[in-house]
């Protein structure tokens, strides 16, 4: 009779962080976590190999932590960069890693001997959250992760919305502004043109090159291509008054896109992660305040607007549960 | 014993019609229809007379037609303009009509004796389409109405998408272009603020003001303020380029509102209906450019963007399907 398992393995794989992890069947705190930047060589052999290092480290850590073997550890759940397959557990295409047709679910699988699941990351995000997380117990949960680029998941009822060929959840790529910002999706006027971290840097140096004064450019020893999402924070944090501006700016487009998101949705948590949200208040006062003026009352009254509650951890807790919904029917 | 049902009454209140009529068991064509204007009359004890008179004539019409009595009839959907409460079967607010607080399902189900539900007419529209009409075995469908506003319904794995407080599908009202068009919900930017029947009218209108040469001036025999968007596609039939150049335009517009929802929902059929599918390819093709442009090409190669199959008894048919699903637990 085989052991009663303990622990699922979680992948997050992103364009700049792989990170690895064993999380308890409850959903619990991630032990054994290793984390290692994705480096610059992504070819998706050498991204496995590097994986599937991770993963055996993670698994003689909980040996040694717990003496929990393999019988303890029910499967794998891998997050990546899509869109995929989740049924033939392929990436289909990520930019920022460059893979095509690439069927990570199965030599992972086979590289560590573990059965396995695919999902999207900002999917598996959401799913953290509203597991474990700041959606705890909702019904309805949309999830936005503001990074690079701007990753979403929608659940509903406790259910990732995959749509019919896995790319619902796209929020990034909504269009809010008809002729605006071009996006790098080829699109213009998308979310992620406005509120991605490099895009609220880009505007933040576009202002400046057009003459508006600010410590920004002190902060970067005068070099404007090194501004990033991060020292417009450290801006503000310093009393810069047009960095402030530039977030208070981008807080009224991301509510304008998520008071979308309550119209159409009518969700009872929207949880916000990604290195933006190190803004704080700068950035969720005036973000509620949009969403607020612009859905209908009946939607904003039901729903909290709030920061990520495992903001480092979401990923790699939710392709976890994603495993554990597939291979036990619920989390 | 009592005898296997056979029909359910659907109604549908709209802001211009109300119609009444009996949908078959399994969402075949509606008998015994009534159809009557709303009257600028729109208290609602009113109109529960009126509706509990027509519900009456259609049972009668039954009897005659088919010799099925009240036995026969499992109960009544109805489909309302909202914002709604759909358990207590309240109608919470809803402008074109006046009403607050209205509790339109119970009043017209004691009126007539009949069991009824209520549920919003957009949503009944869509759920029609998606029983019996364009979205036909569709996993997921979206569908829009364009009329005196743009009505919305989402259907997912044949669950109407109701949200936590009954306000999702709110597709009309989803911004589009962040500092656009005043709409009449308060907003700026809304879909419906340009591609209403109305606003479509208003921006003609507008143009031709700004000294843009049209024979839509001529069809109104010079008093402008009665073009409608009716008039807008006569002028199209009869050649004129700047009445084409509008309904291109709305095209563009309802094509990116689309493309948002296809890279969010990722839906199998997006089904429009409304008097301004009369404009059929005028609408259709470039809309359906400016979808293909702006969404995720694995979204929009899986999904068809139709006219709808039921204009006119969508919401009556979908109505009776809400009920036909609340009573015996499928349709």
């Amino acid at each position: 009779m085989s052991a009663e398992p303990r622990w699922i393995i979680g992948v997050d794989v992103g364009g700049t962080t792989l990170t690895v992890g064993a999380v308890p069947m409850d959903g619990g705190r991630p032990e054994a976590v290793r984390v290692q930047s994705t480096g610059r060589d992504t070819r998706g052999e050498r991204i496995v190999s590097v994986l599937a290092g991770m993963v055996q480290a993670t698994l003689d850590e909980l040996e040694e932590l717990h003496g929990d073997g393999r019988d303890r550890v029910a499967g794998m759940g891998i997050g990546s960069p899509g869109p995929l397959d989740r049924t033939r557990g392929v990436v289909v295409e990520t930019p920022n890693l460059g893979w095509r047709d690439f069927p990570l679910r199965d030599l992972l699988s086979e590289a560590v001997d573990l059965r396995a699941t695919l999902d999207n990351d900002a999917n598996c995000a959401t799913y953290g959250e509203w597991w474990v997380g700041a959606g705890r117990n909702a019904g309805n949960v949309v999830g936005l992760t503001l990074g690079t680029g701007i990753g979403g998941g929608i659940v509903l009822d406790g259910e990732i919305l995959h749509g019919t060929s896995d790319v619902a959840g796209e929020i990034g790529h909504m269009t809010v502004s008809l002729d605006g910002r071009r996006c790098k999706c080829g699109n213009e006027g998308c979310l992620e043109a406005y509120a991605s971290g490099p895009n609220i840097a880009a505007r933040a140096v576009e202002g400046i090159r057009a003459g508006r004064r600010s410590i920004l450019g002190d902060l970067v020893d005068g070099d404007l291509d090194r501004v990033t999402a991060a020292t417009v924070y450290d801006a503000i944090v310093r009393g810069d008054a047009y960095a402030r501006q530039v977030m208070t700016e981008t807080a009224r487009i991301l509510g304008a896109g998520i008071a979308n998101l309550l119209n159409l949705l009518n969700p009872e948590v929207v949880v916000i992660a990604g290195g933006v949200t190190r803004a704080g208040e700068h950035l969720f006062e005036p973000l509620r305040a949009e969403a607020r003026r612009r859905a209908f009352k009946s939607a904003v009254d039901v729903c909290r607007i709030v920061p990520a509650q495992l903001p480092e951890m979401a990923g790699l807790v939710g392709a976890a549960g994603v495993y554990k919904k597939e291979a036990f029917g619920s989390v």
